[in-house]
């Protein structure tokens, strides 16, 4: 080992799910949209003034932050916007994980979790979903140094109710409770309503599933003033200028198609819900799901053969070789085109 | 304090620039590029395929590194992009600087490096420019955890000559040496030749300045291919996508408009020829720049006035309140028209 090579930071990275460079995949492996962006950011693009790129972005991101509130109903100095919704919860570590107790999430969970703790060399401690893979409330009333899980839970798809997740948010106002809701669209009932009742509560999203933006990068997070200050603050000791001009722009006209963002949310719903049938049929189980994927395990068949067989036939799905899930597949849902083509494939690998 | 602040990671952030939100203001305090990005940017523009914002980008923004790495005649494994060199720069303190010993860099220099330091906790001196405002390579041969400097050196925009660049990376051979190019296109010769020769030796610089994209944000960094993965490690356990697909796209043609950009530069490097006579004769001083700004002082009339007195005639300069430099202003190079009102102005107010 060189001499300088003893203060590099050492860290087992996060592996995104794989963005194959061929044509005529069918990619159901990472949570997209099978629709296109919002019309209204096609128009963005085309108005918009490529002279300005000579200039720094606004580093506050006020027509974002401002359009963002508006939406939710929010004041905009209750909103933080960040380079997806990854760059916001990096920050959120960041900014708010600093205690020697550990932080709580689920064992089964975002597996960037754990990553940003190991950068940061935060302790932290999973406690265990139950064997239905829901998160159990109780686990997470004990002393820690904050707590965070996605909501519906990813890679397993399930919701917990409201009432659930204000459980774990009463019994730890002593700490930040961050409430993941990247997929929180396309099915149940926002934490955001609480962020007036508890000042300790964040809750992140993102434009990269329900909007159709994961190209774009652009993710966000409602909080009382105090948090998205000390959220600020940090952003603006890392990188003024996180979010380029084209991303603010294209952003705001994204929130003011309201009708086609519902629109598209309703079609997968749809399409979810036929999947749940197609696929039971075919002799898969799965937690219920409310995302915009299905977390499925096949009596018969193992998860990592069908997984093997789709990438023959083009179709990419997740698989995650880790322990409890590894007889899963996380299976993204597509248009209805790319879901039947699906259906056949899976047909043909489990009757094999 | 509510219980839940006690954890909070307490900075002082950077403050950048102004970013005037009116109109009509002659923008000469952030050094940005004062003619518009380059055609084939444009043409990217037009030609993007707004459909794919629904995937994510390409995590390893191969293309992009590709581009650049051929552009300079390195390998792609020797080529780190990020979100500006902000971005690059604040991954590299994470990555490289976790010594106990502490990391050094100028008292007067780039103001971020120190918001960087405190951000991660990182122990940090500041040896002082002479005189001069130049670097003393001495300063920097003692026992260190790192080093980084500016080359030109900012907000001054003095140039060390390249072989006492080397001088201080020959010193420096058990730590890990940045070298921050953010202005070197406009003149000097860049670290970059020395990056086969030292496996310690980092270099970054910029698409904000030379190349007339602070709006887009791109940043890069060469070094050896250890060096770049570490980097990539740690940028894939904060944010797989940092960069989004339009950035990708219009980086890649920029770097293909060679001819666009060596005459933009050369334009800029003329106009400040012409800036340094015209300060001059209006009574100003200065360390003779490489870069595209002027770091001025007048022998009579305040910094912070004449600073003021611009911004009534909707003139906008750089005025730092900081020891040694709080009698200096730091005036990018606009335009010739933009700076012959900044001459007309600066007459009124120094003969006021």
């Amino acid at each position: 080992m060189r001499a300088w090579e003893k203060n590099i930071r050492r860290v087992e990275p996060y592996v995104p799910g794989e963005q194959p460079k061929v044509d005529n995949v069918i990619k159901l492996n990472t949570n997209e949209n099978p629709y296109p962006p919002a019309p209204k950011a096609y128009e963005a693009a085309k108005a918009f003034d490529m002279d300005k790129l000579r200039l720094y972005p606004d580093p506050e991101c006020s027509a974002l932050v401002h359009s963002i509130a508006q939406y939710y109903g929010m004041d905009d100095n209750e909103v933080f916007t960040g380079v997806g919704s990854d760059d916001v919860l990096a920050m959120c570590f960041l900014t708010f994980f600093n205690s020697e107790k550990p932080v709580l999430f689920p064992d089964i969970s975002y597996s960037f979790y754990s990553v940003w703790a190991d950068l940061y060399r935060i302790p932290y401690e999973t406690p265990a979903l139950n064997d239905k893979f829901e998160i159990v409330p109780e686990d997470y009333f004990k002393e820690n140094g904050g707590v965070i899980f996605p909501n519906p839970n990813a890679p397993t798809a399930l919701h917990m109710d409201l009432e659930k997740v204000e459980e774990i948010i009463r019994h730890n106002q002593d700490v930040v409770v961050i409430v993941d809701e990247a997929y929180i669209d396309f099915d149940g009932r926002s934490a955001r309503e609480l962020v007036h009742k508890y000042d300790n509560l964040l809750v992140v999203q993102t434009f990269s599933k329900s909007r159709s933006m994961a190209g774009m990068r652009i993710g966000y997070a409602f909080g009382n003033k105090d948090l998205i200050k000390a959220l600020n603050n940090v952003k603006f000791s890392f990188n003024s200028y996180t979010m380029n001009a084209p991303t603010l722009a294209y952003g705001v006209a994204a929130v003011e198609d309201d009708a086609y963002f519902k629109e598209c949310v309703e079609k997968i719903k749809n399409t979810r819900e036929e999947a749940k049938k197609q696929l039971m049929a075919l002799g898969f189980t799965f937690p219920d799901s409310t995302a915009n994927f299905i977390f499925a395990t096949h009596q018969r068949v193992p998860a990592k053969t069908i997984f093997e067989e789709l990438k023959k036939r083009n179709i990419y799905v997740r698989y995650f070789n880790k322990p409890r899930i590894d007889n899963y597949l996380r299976i993204s849902i597509g248009t209805d085109a790319q879901m039947q083509a699906l259906y056949a494939a899976l047909k043909e690998i489990v009757n094999a």
